[in-house]
């Protein structure tokens, strides 16, 4: 497929004339072709008008319909071969295995919702039949299902260009729960996003969709994106990125004439709590294995581990000799963005100078422009506690290792904490009663907790929570990853005394769409 | 039971010494005894200080003993008996037979919480089991659950001195979801709040739950509401009120270091349609009944029906006849405070003023203070469309009746509508076409659509959606009224490869709980 650098504007395809971004190969930093054009406000109205045209249609669409349109997507961004797999390792930097697999992922998430959509649970049905004969008053006839919010914003994560990116989770979730989206693509992976914006718009094309269920916009500065957040036809906003961001657009969005939900995935530094057992029976062990996770992607997941709690003492010790051993060895890699590579770098140099945290180790040197060069920090309870900026993420293969006096002081350290995505425990059976006492701490604090193993490889199913407390997502009632993700997008709807000619299929009395239901509360299988 | 005017904080009662709040006769406008002592910021911190001790402690009881919590509770104040009654009807100047209602569906509310909290189905359980073999990767053991977000901070409402208010909705479905409380009561009943906070709070000590499960706090002005929205431990707000306070909590909440959501029911007028066949056939049975609604509790339901929409034309004109006829012979009925009754009539005064809008009827003139006079006003859509402060709630027994030239007039008002907790249908046969075009333009701005009835009486069920999008409430994803309530007070928590005596109850493998849960997202019955 020829790259164009245009605009998706619902079935249109056009150069944006805003400003012009360019694509960077992230290993050279060099400048590749084409230049893709940025969105007006005249473009983003448009994408507007036909998402906000588009919702009352395509909500309506048939489940079957709605779950081929997914699987349709999933099967459109196969078919681009590898051709997306190599324009996405330039962007990305990524190496290739990495790419399939997340393509995979991808892949999967569209999958995943369509068999949701095909089961129909997430329409919540609900009905309290009427009891005419009711003493002091007859009882009307009551009937719920859920619906979808509206036209919801997804902006383009930078280090998940395929699974949280033009059709990542939170447009697969979006579209599954029968809202039209808008991507604001992500200026690190501009190619990548045109290659799976036309596999989507192909997809809304081969299945009847109406015109305006997706568009794609490139923005060369931010003023698209805020714009994006603002209209009064966006009444949902996805976003994976930083602190800095997420938190700008929950601020703008609070201030709209109607305020509308955010969920922006943020910044977690992932805690990792060494327990005493543990780590007398396998110090060396858990000290490399942290490091695989600490390097995986270059340190730029979510998930990534960024702070490590233990009891000081030889086993420690033990713990952070041989992570030392490990880190020396790993090599530097590709960051995803120069100004990703730079920001990393700035902040390992400012956690080095630290005058309360010690340089454990650093990885290999940088071999070419924009690796990162992995490091390891060591401070104490005291430190960290007194020091809340030690507690910022570092976007990157850095951590900060943290020696507590016992397990007393790593329960004060956990309750420290701000929000986070995850938290892991390695623990022996000997272990169990002092990890049971922090659970009520971390279940307070993060939306998965692990044991013995590390938060990087978020599982896609229906179980999975990739959320949690601010700072880590704006709202922790709810996950980006996973099936539950649709309920984000959903609002409750009631239908009282409504005649049966009127009421929307997932409510009649003869269950058309053979539902799972709730009557008068009890649940009721539909076979 | 003699009233003290004290604070309830966790066990203790004492009086407060921050200002004092004197209960009112809403019929004479004459202070009752005894004043009530205001809480200071000591108090609150010491309020939100159990409560989050309490957290940990009350969200792990059992189910059954939280059930019953909630049961006991619903008795303790049907054990006050009539005292409750007559204090609440000087304080709120409604009338018996609606507070003896009140009190049945608080206790139903309790009840019915308490039946879901048996049944378990609000922990969401999910289980994803490990897939040891499988390739390339093997999959990890992955359960989730529902776990309460936190201390909640309840304000009481004005309108609902029972139902909305010290153990009303947001109050029993917080307990349920596993939140303790704390309860900014409303000082237009303080009396009412007292008697029903010691109720609640022996409650928490007949069933030994843990002391900071429930606190009451009396505020002489803002200064207490405010601090506990922006207080770190509190973890959610449950509001019901104007919309100028609910927003100022939505700022509040917004601008916290951590921001929490809020759960405010603000303001809704509601918009009745009249269908052509619908008025042809019985225009003057209508125009009696919405009178009928109109009026109910001096106007001051969330529910109350401000605006009627119809085409032009000569049974509309029946319809207002009959509807003005009804109006005139309505006595003025004692409004909830004496500064309601005085923004009551600014307001309709307003209106009256208003260049665009004719004065059709207005009901029996006041005979005491206090006493709120109805009101109905007639304009075009055209006006209505070019002056939107004719879309303001007025909070009593005044309407605004909109003539339309035609259907079209009337879908392109009601996408002029901000969002409502309700929107009625009045229609024959004839009119379903003309109907299910307008449903999609209602669904995407109401909670609730009726069909020929009115929506003051909001049933408490499952099927029940009372919330809506902005301004009719602050989180159109949520309802305050029936069972699905529970939901905006939890968050889920995930726990992967956790070994079996770490995991909560709710998600072992015996399913010792006896739930409903969801295996691989097939939903299995638990009998």
């Amino acid at each position: 497929m020829q790259l164009t650098g245009n605009l998706l504007i619902g079935r249109h395809s056009f150069h944006g004339i805003n400003g012009s971004i360019d694509a960077v190969d992230a290993a050279t930093g060099e400048r590749i072709t084409p230049p893709f054009g940025g969105a007006s406000l005249v473009d983003l109205d448009r994408a507007c008008a036909l998402a906000w045209q588009a919702f009352d249609l395509y909500r309506d669409t048939a489940l079957a319909a709605r779950a081929n349109f997914l699987e349709t997507i999933a099967q459109n961004i196969l078919d681009i071969g590898d051709e997306l797999i190599e324009r996405c390792m330039t962007e990305s930097g990524l190496p290739r295995a990495r790419l399939e697999g997340e393509r995979s992922r991808t892949v999967g998430q569209l999958r995943l919702f369509a068999g949701v959509v095909r089961v129909g649970d997430f329409l919540g049905a609900r009905l309290d039949p009427a009891q005419p004969d009711r003493k002091p008053l007859p009882r009307v006839d009551l009937r719920l299902r859920q619906i979808g919010v509206g036209p919801v914003a997804v902006f383009g994560a930078s280090n998940f260009p395929l699974a949280f990116s033009v059709a990542g989770g939170d447009t697969a979730s979006a579209l599954a729960a029968g809202c039209p989206v808008i991507v604001k693509a992500h200026s690190a992976h501009p190619g990548t996003s045109e290659l799976v914006g036309r596999a989507v718009q192909k997809a809304v094309n081969d299945c009847a969709m109406p015109e305006g269920t997706f568009s794609l916009l490139f923005d060369s500065g931010r003023e698209i994106g805020q714009a994006l957040v603002t209209d009064r036809r966006i009444k949902a906003v996805g976003f994976t990125g930083s602190r800095s961001g997420g938190t700008a657009l929950m601020n703008l969005a609070a201030a709209r004439a109607e305020p509308i939900p955010v969920y922006a995935e943020m910044s977690s530094i992932n805690p990792v709590l060494l327990f005493p057992n543990a780590l007398k029976s396998r110090a060396a062990d858990l000290g490399r294995a942290f490091v695989g996770s600490l390097v995986l992607g270059a340190g730029q997941f979510c998930t990534n581990p960024g702070l490590v709690i233990a009891v000081e003492g030889p086993e420690l010790d033990a713990f952070v000799a041989a992570a030392s051993t490990a880190l020396r060895q790993t090599p530097a890699q590709t960051m995803l963005t120069p100004a990703i590579g730079t920001a990393y770098a700035s902040a390992v140099a400012k956690t080095a100078g630290h005058p309360k945290v010690t340089m454990a180790a650093r990885g290999l040197e940088a071999r070419a422009v924009n690796e990162g060069q992995s490091a390891l920090f060591v401070t104490d309870a005291d430190s960290f506690r007194d020091h809340p900026e030690l507690q910022e993420e570092i976007f990157g293969a850095a951590a900060l290792i943290v020696r507590c006096r016992g397990i007393d002081a790593m329960r004060e350290l956990i309750e420290s904490l701000e929000g986070q995505l995850t938290a892991a425990l390695h623990i022996d059976e000997a272990d169990y009663a002092d990890a049971k006492a922090l659970l009520p701490a971390l279940e307070r604090r993060t939306g998965r907790i692990l044991v013995n193993g590390f938060g990087t490889g978020v599982e896609v199913g229906h179980a999975m929570v990739h959320g949690g407390p601010f700072p880590s997502t704006a709202d922790g009632r709810s996950t980006s990853v996973g099936s539950l993700a649709i309920s984000r997008f959903l609002r409750p709807v009631c239908y009282q005394d409504v005649p049966a000619p009127l009421l929307p299929d997932a409510l009649k009395n003869d269950n058309p769409l053979g539902l799972n239901r709730r009557i008068d509360g009890d649940l009721r299988m539909a076979k």
